[in-house]
């Protein structure tokens, strides 16, 4: 066949019309959502004051295996997607590996990330049910930006709710949320109770996901014809970006390319389940053995260290429980430059189907994630957000141990966006002031030791 | 025949393997470089000290059509190229406008814009002639950024001299150039001779362009086994630019579209002179009549206010002297955000185009600038460099023309870059700070008067 191109775009009519949903192909489900006042699993109708009624459904449904991407959704994928499959002939050539390194680059839009692929539809939804106000939190700030963009095309009103060490670190994410309108509050804030409450507790936190996703729910829940969303974590979001893994199956079937191992950053898994779902699919129905690794910082790492029980997914404990790998909702990470990867939880799919054995995770220290992101922007062209650049890492690693056994792998990594706002973090790095932060027992305990006292949690 | 697609990729074996030398078709050329010592037209030789000599023969050679692509060049733009020439829909639909409005991106790269264009051509025939270190200036930071990936890519050290002004409005570029090794010093700076006389006879300015290559110019002729290289003006960087142009319009030729009308930016000129190429080419060879239309920033206003006369290209009078359109090598422009676009002349190909009438100029004000960015980012999904939104304001204009006319006239822009680092600009927009300036013909004048008073200009 014709040598295989540096970026593989698909055209306009090869993209997907249907999201995926891996659920509807798991031998298992993971356990259910659970009310926190009666420990009973929840329902549709207990969601409807969060969650939009089709989100909620989504949500929820775990047999539709296939889901229609309504017209409007998909019209603005095509402004910014299909996105490229990138083969990484120079990173491979720098670091001599006989393994073809292909990457799936999701940063070619103004949120610098894969985020709106979730954010669109989110937004759609909403529109489509008349809400005229959306909360949410955020991060890195990927996915408020995401969230403003889509919220602006819209013409939906907007709360961001963002970590406060992250809005510290990178000012100018405020001011693309404020191009596109929306009101933009470091988290935690006087806002809501609960954030004041856990300023009252403890003045001087940087605050964390958990914790900024309890002021947006809170504000959503106490708003008029307002709702809450959420960039990562939620089944739903999995569906809508299994446009990212879909995109790629179709690509690589196209350069008659399989990957041996597909690797992702994980923060609350959105990202990662969407670039696997084709490729666990394919596993989970025997069509093929893929390996499937996430990787996420050392600093959070609910994965490699944290406990598959039921917790909270937020820090005010005001959500419904979930079943996943968790390091307690009470923990807080230090403060990691990954603002999109310091979350406590993991999406339950992902944590059902790490449980059960389908998946591998490795978690890497912040510098070696660094010394990845600029080997990787020297060699590529493309400066990658601190949250890919583990995936770099963990691409980089397999890569050279190919190196090391003479075998010439087939891997793919998902490139979930651009750095343009992690100068900070860079910066540090480039002057020798990033330090490392390893959790010891003693401070993961004290995570764990906020994990909900419930009979389901027994043994644990 | 089929619906355009939002965005049209080129496949890498339909990228242009030549670059077009629009000098070529030109049925009069424009006046030679002066050598400021003699007044004569400067030869090859006597630029050497300055640039690398097959750069230098691409700057004189005004006969040879079509300039092959180095392979390692090609090699590297196939990484971040071909770029996507894109339908604006959503943009149309916002207007009202029967216009058919197309743009080409190119800030798909770290750069963030077309700079990188050049920058790998130029380090590439660095490094082939043993070159090991470069000197550059540059004013918004997309060309320092370009150059620094391409020089960390080829393994050459590299002095960026960094306008004061964009230094402290963007002080992440700093950060980025340094994940490429660079060394950026805002200018004018004490490191050189010429940086200290502009710094003692005005302690307070924000510097500009010009000023910026003088001090890395006389770096280069000061280090041993130096060069100097520019992003701009020159007319070697018109050619490399001109795969914008080739790509353009082949896509355009797939999709059996002409664009009626051509908008550019223009600063130094290396973007429009890039994307007119071949329609200019048209146009000369009597193929075809298309609109070619450059939109410069009121404040720095060298098409639509300067004069056509022999000047220097920087603020210390150590280059040699072209014939463009110049507001004066003096001409201080004021702090406008779209730092690209401050400077006093104009690529001599393209004012020699203009002169001769092949093509119109319009200046737009700094928050009409700002206007059509955000509304163009809420449509688009794409956050636009401030240099890139003043081709947006002439694009929409003329969209709103035939939204009068009724024409469905084919508009094509050229969408130089993303705006990552001009958030402090969006920023002051946003909270209304934003200050429109435009000079006087007082203010002019006192550019004007720092013109060269040689013969060539009598009577200008």
């Amino acid at each position: 066949m014709a040598k295989i191109p540096h970026r593989l775009y698909l055209t306009e009519d090869q993209m997907p019309t249907q999201w995926y949903n891996l659920r509807a192909d798991m031998p298992a489900q993971h356990d259910p959502l659970l009310n926190p006042g009666t420990l009973q699993p929840i329902t549709e109708p207990e969601l409807y004051p969060i969650f939009c009624k089709e989100l909620t459904h989504q949500e929820i449904d775990s047999a539709t295996r296939f889901v229609d991407i309504p017209e409007e959704v998909q019209e603005i994928y095509k402004m910014y997607r299909p996105s490229p499959l990138c083969r990484a002939y120079h990173l491979e050539k720098a670091l001599g590996t006989p393994a073809k390194i292909y990457y799936k680059f999701e940063g070619n839009n103004t949120s610098g990330s894969h985020k709106l692929n979730s954010a669109v539809a989110q937004a759609y939804y909403a529109k489509e049910q008349g809400i005229t106000k959306l909360t949410t939190e955020t991060g890195a700030g990927q996915w408020g930006t995401a969230l403003s963009e889509a919220c602006a095309y819209f013409g939906i009103d907007l709360d961001v709710f963002m970590v406060k060490v992250s809005y510290e670190q990178k000012p100018f994410r405020k001011a693309v949320m404020q191009v596109f309108d929306a009101n933009v509050t470091p988290s935690p804030s006087a806002l809501t109770e609960i954030g004041k409450k856990i300023l009252a507790e403890n003045p001087g936190t940087g605050g964390s996901l958990g914790c900024a996703i309890s002021e947006a729910v809170e504000r959503a829940v106490t708003t008029e014809n307002c709702r809450y969303v959420l960039g990562s974590v939620l089944n739903q979001v999995l569906l809508h970006q299994s446009i990212i893994g879909l995109e790629s199956a179709i690509a690589m079937e196209q350069l008659g390319e399989y990957p041996d191992v597909v690797i992702g950053c994980a923060g609350g898994g959105s990202n990662l389940g969407g670039l696997i779902a084709p490729f666990m699919r394919d596993k989970l129905t025997g069509k093929a053995n893929p390996r499937i690794v996430a990787v996420e910082p050392a600093s959070c790492p609910s994965f490699t260290r944290g406990k598959y029980a039921y917790d909270f997914c937020d820090t005010g404990k005001v959500t419904p429980m979930a079943r996943m790998y968790t390091l307690g909702s009470g923990f807080m990470p230090a403060p990691n430059h990954a603002g999109g990867l310091r979350y406590h939880g993991m999406s339950p799919i992902l944590s059902k189907l790490y449980h059960d054995g389908y998946m591998e995770a490795v978690s890497v220290k912040q510098t070696d994630v660094f010394d990845a992101a600029v080997f990787f922007a020297k060699n590529e062209t493309i400066l990658p957000a601190p949250e890919s650049a583990h995936a770099i890492r963990g691409a980089i690693d397999e890569a050279l141990r190919c190196k090391e056994t003479g075998e010439a792998k087939t891997i793919l990594f998902g490139l979930t966006g651009t750095g343009y706002f992690d100068m900070t973090a860079y910066a540090a790095y480039h002057d020798g002031k990033m330090v490392d932060h390893v959790p010891s027992d003693e401070e993961l305990q004290k995570g764990f030791d906020t994990l909900p006292h419930i009979p389901q949690n027994e043994g644990i």
